[in-house]
């Protein structure tokens, strides 16, 4: 049995993790942490895990009880995982942080976009970006991983079988894409109320969204040149779900890119690629680890329409934890993440 | 592994059961039936499923094939199994009807509520009411089970430790319901449609609905005596769930009633009574097959309040009926059905 | 024109005010006050208001701003009307409370309740409750209305016909009641959340409600005796509206209650009694000053169930808030509250 | 006052006519025509109209009835309008279509994406597209207008500053729009169930929807020239509103992009450019005849997006209709649209 430890479980990601990881079958939770919930049971937190749980406390963190546990999962805001790492690194436990810490690897570009200064720059050179579609050689060995946010994850799955083989313009991609609620995190916001979210949809942080260093930083890999992308996220009224619509000139009409994207994902287990035609449904993923994905040509033109869809807390985010810790542990990489979405 | 048939797979409760057997570690799906989409691929209709059964097809019901199986499921509008049963029964397979076809002991009463002749009185007597917690044993060795509809389920969970002991006035309790939308099925009816049913509670079926005579059926046989019960089921905007609230005059104002809860059901592994002073949300067993309970008599009065939530396609209808399949073939009762509800 | 001023108008019973008065013939908005959002604009807190109010600033309530005005709206949280109704109404300003500082004619029982001393007990002489279907006449001359809440408005709009004229049973009714999420207010709680309110549905505050005594008196002034009374609240999945499912028992069943309803109401303007069968939806009423009533008795027994519908801004708040004001002034009681509701 | 006559007034659109019409000051509701709710009142199929409508009643559409009104509107599916225009329009009556059947200037063109024979080629000549922004001369004088799409007005409303003025690249636009699910209209089909749509996000339409060619050739006709343009739509959970983002190149770099839609629409009384940075909310126009434009060039690039929101059935259908009525009546052009949208 893995031991496992998550700090700042209080959240969304925190509470499906806690979900994802009751089913596992090689992992325990052993330690949650809280500041402001200490001593609260998470059953009484959660109710939706009181059978799973019926004990788990929140406690303050405290390093040697961390390192005592085989890998510490951080679900925090960022800032948190650059204060802790280090010394949980040290001791041998393995780290794999939900948070945006160790995600961009210029630590000055982290700087600008989150303003504050990166609180552990001797880290990212050891930090590895946990999508296993494209590292997941470098997960196997890695002691700390940057999860890549949920607009990253959608948006390079959807782009990479293009951007890989060079077979779009890469200069200007649109990025059109639409979240649900929960990507606003558990926090008491105006803006989250059900009566501001609800019968609704508002395009936000349309001159400049955190995610965007990300997904250039991962496209620019994959095309082995700078990409220029514009994105543009919207909140849309549902709890789970991002719906990624991505737009591209391709080079060659002739192309058959639905053979394309099957062959560059077809032993992937968390990657679906649809039949030509069919449109990806966002609750289609809801509580799952999967990424579904559709790619057309309208009209038979120059411009082609990829679209993806993930759960943002599963796939999206604590799920896909959840892989990249089978992948480092050598466990079968679907264990605990088998569970077919909720339909309806 | 048990060999499992669903006659008719397209509704919601059929992908239902698709979706809870998929992760059961001893059924295994060999044939799922619909005469409207037959040769469609189960994949194609419900995309959360294309992991979980990339192959299965929907075919027509054929008997032979159905009794090529240990257990078949229907998941069919009423009717339909009061025709196919018997001769299922007598090949020696089990029968787990989801519909109402077999709920009714009194085969009149059925017709007058279900406005057609009851099309297997015969086998009424080999029917066996599959609500776990008041019939575990004769489930155990049950050829046909009559599946509980999904408010009988919660109003009878709730009411049973009050009816039972006789802790109550039974000539005239209060059933006060609301379901989410799912409960009227994937038909494409208005008043089902999301503009429709969106931003929206309505009452229905106040002069009298189906459930009722479910309901009066269970509680009289734990009261050992007839039940005056007004039930005034409400339509509110969500896809899953039942939230029963009931109110009845307690004999006696000294009792224990948190006490008396907990006792009947500490053994129930899909049965939760709250804490004192917490109340049950919908949310929380969303997906997941199990009742959480709460029970509370406001301003130390004579009235006391029972809250009961369900998931009306999990404990309310598809799980309940796994649940049952597990203790007829001597499983785990637990068996597949261990998912916590998805929160947020 | 009336001038008008608004304390607290960034709720959401200010906003709906000023909705409401924007399409007022003989009402103008002067003022409208909060002290956290000074100087803002109103078109820039409340886009939909943009074309109705583009130069409104909101201000810091100033007492002589409020008296220069006729008639001085609180949509406030409780206690702020205590602090400021004395010397507006002394000004010769009349008052139209939205919140619950006037509502209980006993000060003690309001300090009970409210967990705070009652801070202008010497003016609960001069409040009128603010039911124009039951005090229209201390209406006309009153100069402080205390606007009932959203529950109780629903709750004895519905049983005032069975009161009044004495044909239920009083000692034991049974009100169970749900509401929007609006209900809640604009404040940034995690309860409201969208996340936590959507697929979802809880009871609240069943131990005792703050609407618990104002129904309970308003019953009791209808019935010439004191009523035992049931509340159950419960949080449902919409924005707006308040369904109350009230339940009793009748004391003659002979009784034509059909008639009985439409006889009470046959001459108010923001009641409707439905025909027989048809049950109230929420939506039928989203935007409008109205209330829907039907009245049914299932299998012709001894309950009698009848359902009551409003917004809970609206008849529950911000509109009748402006019936009162029409009545006080000696306009047509309808004025500026005629629009119909938003379906779909 | 303007007697007006609807025919098919059982959908969405029909009944957001009469609720608009019922506040018009100078507009009265004669006739409503329905094959299949002939003699049903309208009151108690929309129960919101119950006070606006005590009396009418659906019938079988008559011509001489129809041409008894001044206006007929048409809230019909395709075709309908082709058969009975011509004969109201030979009487003098005035004819305002809501559906598709006028908006596209050739006949083959409408006949290929419809799949059916244009129905009356000789009258398109006379139909003016009834987008008042555009084309406010000619509908002054119009007999037969042409309602827009409701993706077509937002789309179109969104460019109309850029292409008319040739500020963008215009042969290759991006048009990412998300709608509520009353644009599929009140038709009983799976994909708008709420079970289906609820917590759900879905591109459909992608390889050519119906608004696609109708947007083109608006276009066009603004810049003077064939545009290129990749339309894709999304169905959000909602049950109004319509979001459209588009993205386009700006030939240079140096322009005021706020101060060219601000000048654009200045004197449009249903056209509101938001300030600089400010996102639109579809809520901000849920229920009004409003449509709400941003502009923003993110990180100062080549790149423009805009965005849009307008409600489908008001702006983007029945508002839009009844602002077409008053500009070729010579009414305030306001006339029954001052209504504030609904918020919360």
């Amino acid at each position: 049995m893995i031991k496992v430890a998550i700090v700042g479980g209080t959240g969304y990601t925190g509470v499906e993790l806690l979900r994802l990881l009751a089913l596992h079958p090689h992992a325990q939770v052993e330690v949650i942490t809280s500041r402001s919930e200490e001593g609260v049971r998470v059953a009484d937190m959660y109710p939706n895990l009181r059978e799973s749980y019926p004990e788990l406390v929140f406690s303050v963190p405290q390093v040697d009880k961390l390192t005592a546990c085989d890998v510490v999962f951080f679900a925090t805001p960022h800032g948190v995982a650059h204060g802790l790492a280090d010394e949980i690194l040290q001791a041998g436990t393995r780290v794999i942080d939900l948070s945006a810490d160790f995600r961009l690897e210029d630590a000055e570009e982290w700087s600008q976009w989150y303003g504050q200064p990166h609180g552990a720059p001797h880290l990212l050179a050891d930090a590895v970006y946990g999508l296993p579609e494209v590292n997941r050689e470098a997960i196997k060995t890695a002691r700390l991983i940057a999860v890549p946010g949920c607009y990253p994850t959608a948006v390079q799955l959807a782009l990479l079988p293009l951007v890989e083989a060079g077979l779009a313009e890469t200069q200007q991609i649109i990025a059109s894409c639409a979240s649900g609620v929960s990507g606003a995190g558990r926090g008491a916001k105006i803006g989250s109320l059900f009566c501001e979210a609800a019968e609704n949809m508002v395009a936000y942080g349309v001159s400049g969204h955190r995610h965007l260093p990300e997904i250039k930083q991962g496209l620019r890999r994959a095309a082995g040149q700078s990409v220029g992308l514009t994105f543009v996220p919207h909140l849309v009224p549902m709890i789970r779900g991002i719906h990624a619509t991505l737009y591209a000139t391709v080079l060659d009409r002739s192309l058959d890119l639905q053979s394309v994207y099957e062959q560059r994902y077809q032993n992937e287990p968390f990657v679906d690629v649809l039949p030509a035609g069919v449109c990806p449904q966002t609750r289609s993923v809801k509580g799952a680890n999967m990424c579904r994905i559709a790619v057309q040509r309208p009209q038979d033109g120059d411009v082609v329409v990829v679209m993806a869809v993930i759960d943002n807390l599963v796939k999206g985010a604590s799920g896909q934890a959840v892989q990249n810790m089978n992948i480092m542990f050598g466990l079968d990489e679907s264990s605990g993440l088998n569970s077919a979405a909720l339909i309806p």
